[in-house]
C-alpha cells in the first residue's frame, strides 16, 4: 500500500461520491454499505472523503445516516473525513460527530443561493463566520478545518454568467471571515478553461494560502481539461467522484462530478503523484453497484483499463 | 452563416467521422445519406472534412463508396475534402477522384504498423516518398494536399509506450520526403496532457511549418484534457469526430474519436472561433441515426445543451 503521507503526494485529491454524488440520487444506499464503502475508497489511497451533509432529512433524505456514517469514518487511518455544512446548525452537528473538517457552500450567483439555502451569498458569508466563531471556541486540541467552496463560481443555469469580478470579491470576504481555504466550483458544468485558469490565477493572488481546491462537474465533458487548466494555474487539490456519480438537485440539467478514476488515470500519467491505488479504486466500483442498484456508473478508465504497460507516477519515483 | 475564410478561424477542426467513424461500425451508411451528412457538415461550417477512405474494399466495405463520396463532396464550397490513403494505390484513386487533400499514416509503433498496412514505418515512409512524388507529377494548377499523420505515436496496444525518440525521428524523415505537414495521432487512447505538450512542442521545433494537427480518441476520458495541453504547446488543428462514433479496427479497446460537439463547445467558449456553427453541427447528428439505426452516439454538449447566455466566440468578435 501507497504511504499516505502528504509528502509522497503532489496532488490532493477530495472524493464526494459519498456527498456529492448520494445527494443526488433518489435511492438512499443502506449506512453499512456506506461504511464498508468508505473503508474502501481509503483503503484504496484515498486522503481525504467528504461522507456526507449536514442537512435537513427532510430536504435530502439520503444524507440523514450522516452524523452516524462520520463517527464510523473517523476510526479510518491516514484520512480526512469531511462533511458539507449549509449553515450553523450543521456545522454544530458536524462538529459534535467528531468530522475532522467541514466544507460550507456559499453561491456566487444571488438566484441560485436563494435557492440554495434561502440567503444572499452575503447572508450566506455572515454564517459562515459564525461557523468560524464557533470553531474558535471549541478546545485548541481538536480544532476540525472549515473550508469554504463558491458554487456556481463559472455560471449559473439561472442567471447565465458569474462576473469574475464578483467571484473573488466574495471569496476575499469568505477568507475574511476566517475559513482556512476557499475553492471554486462548477456545480453547473459551464466552465471552460481558459475562464479556470483566469479564475484560479486571481484567485490565488488574492488569497494566497488561502486559496482552495477545484470542484468541476463534467456535465459538457469539460471536467478533465479544466482540471488540465487549473493544474497550470498552481491547484493541487480536486473534488471528484467515484464513477461520476452525483450532482446538484438544485442546478437542474448539472449531471455527476468528473470521474475519480479518470482523474487519477490523468494524474499518474502526467506523472503527478495521487498516493491513489487505480486498481483498488476500481474495485470500489463494486460497492456502489451493490448499493445502489441499477444506478448509472461512468468513467472511461475503468471500461477501457489502463494502457499495456502503464507506470503510475508514485511508481516512478519508486523504481 | 458564418464565413469560411480562415482569417476569421483561430483553430482548424477537421472532421473525421465519415472516415473514422464510418469505418469501425459493422453496418454501412447508404452513399446517399454519406452525401447528405456531408453537406450538412459543410453547412455547419466545418471547413475540413475527411470523407473516406481508399482501402481494400474487402477490408473496410463501409468505405467501398468512398471514389463516388468524394467526386459529390468536391462540389460543395468552403470546404477541404480529405481521403485517407494506406498506399500508392490509394493516393492514384484519390487524386483522379479530385480529392483537395490526402492524409497518409503511418504507425510509429512497428508491430502497430505490421499489423496495419504490412510495412515496418520506415517501409511506409517509402511509400510516402512515392505518393509525394506522384502528386510532384500532377499538373501545377490542380496539385492537391499530402498531409502524414504518426498513429500510435502516444502508445501502442501492442508494444505500450513508444519512445518520443522514435516519434521525433520518424516525424522528421516524413517531412523530408515531401509531404507539407505531419500530425500526431493518439489512435489507441493512451496519451496524457504531458506527454501531449512535450512531444508537439518538439514536433513544432523540429518540423517548423510542417508540424501539423492532433489527432486524440477518447478512450480513456483523455481526449479533451488533451487537446487543452496541445493548444498550449501551439497546436491550431484538431481531427475530431461527430457523435463521437469511430475508433481503430486495427487497435483493440480504442473506442471513438473525441467528439467534434464538445470539441467545438470547448474551443469556442474559451474564445477561439472555429467558424462551426454548434446548433446545426447538433442537428447533423440526426442523418446519424438514420444512416446507421441503432449505433451509439456519443457526446456530452447535446446531451446537456449549451449553457444559459452562452455567446460562442465567433459571435464575441462580431458584437
Amino acid at each position: 500500500m501507497i504511504a499516505p503521507d502528504a509528502s509522497t503526494r503532489d496532488v490532493l485529491v477530495s472524493e464526494v461520491a459519498p456527498r456529492d454524488g448520494l445527494q443526488s440520487v433518489r435511492q438512499s444506499m443502506p449506512t453499512a454499505t456506506k461504511h464498508r464503502w468508505i473503508a474502501a475508497l481509503a483503503g484504496a489511497g484515498l486522503a481525504e472523503i467528504e461522507v456526507g451533509s449536514f442537512v435537513s432529512p427532510k430536504r435530502l433524505p439520503q444524507m440523514a445516516d450522516t452524523g452516524e456514517v462520520v463517527r464510523e469514518a473517523v476510526k479510518l487511518r491516514g484520512v480526512t473525513i469531511l462533511a458539507l455544512v449549509p449553515n450553523l446548525i450543521g456545522a454544530e452537528r458536524a462538529f459534535a460527530s467528531g468530522a475532522h473538517k467541514v466544507t460550507i457552500p456559499v453561491s456566487a450567483s444571488r438566484s441560485h443561493s436563494m435557492q440554495n439555502v434561502g440567503k444572499t451569498p452575503e447572508e450566506a458569508i455572515v454564517e459562515l463566520g459564525k461557523i468560524c466563531a464557533l470553531r474558535a471556541s471549541l478546545p485548541a486540541e481538536e480544532l476540525p478545518g472549515v473550508e469554504a467552496g463558491l458554487s456556481t463560481a463559472f455560471g449559473c443555469t439561472i442567471e447565465g454568467a458569474v462576473p469574475e469580478d464578483d467571484v473573488i470579491r466574495l471569496a476575499v470576504a469568505m477568507a475574511q471571515v476566517g475559513v482556512d481555504s476557499v475553492g471554486l466550483s462548477d456545480t453547473t458544468g459551464m466552465g471552460n478553461p481558459a475562464q479556470v485558469r483566469r479564475l484560479f490565477t486571481r484567485l490565488r493572488a488574492e488569497l494566497g494560502e488561502k486559496a482552495g481546491g477545484a470542484h468541476f462537474h463534467n456535465t459538457r465533458g469539460q471536467g478533465l481539461a479544466n482540471v488540465v487548466a487549473a493544474l497550470d494555474a498552481g491547484v493541487t487539490t480536486f473534488d471528484s467522484s467515484l464513477g461520476g456519480i452525483g450532482g446538484c438537485p438544485y442546478a437542474p440539467g448539472a449531471t455527476g462530478n468528473i470521474v475519480t478514476e479518470d482523474l487519477v488515470f490523468l494524474l499518474e500519467a502526467m506523472g503527478l503523484r495521487t498516493g491513489i491505488d487505480l486498481d483498488k479504486l476500481v474495485a470500489a466500483r463494486d460497492i456502489v453497484r451493490e448499493g445502489l442498484p441499477g444506478e448509472a456508473i461512468y468513467g472511461h478508465v475503468a471500461e477501457a483499463g489502463l494502457p499495456k504497460g502503464f507506470v503510475p507516477a508514485g511508481e516512478r519515483i519508486a523504481a
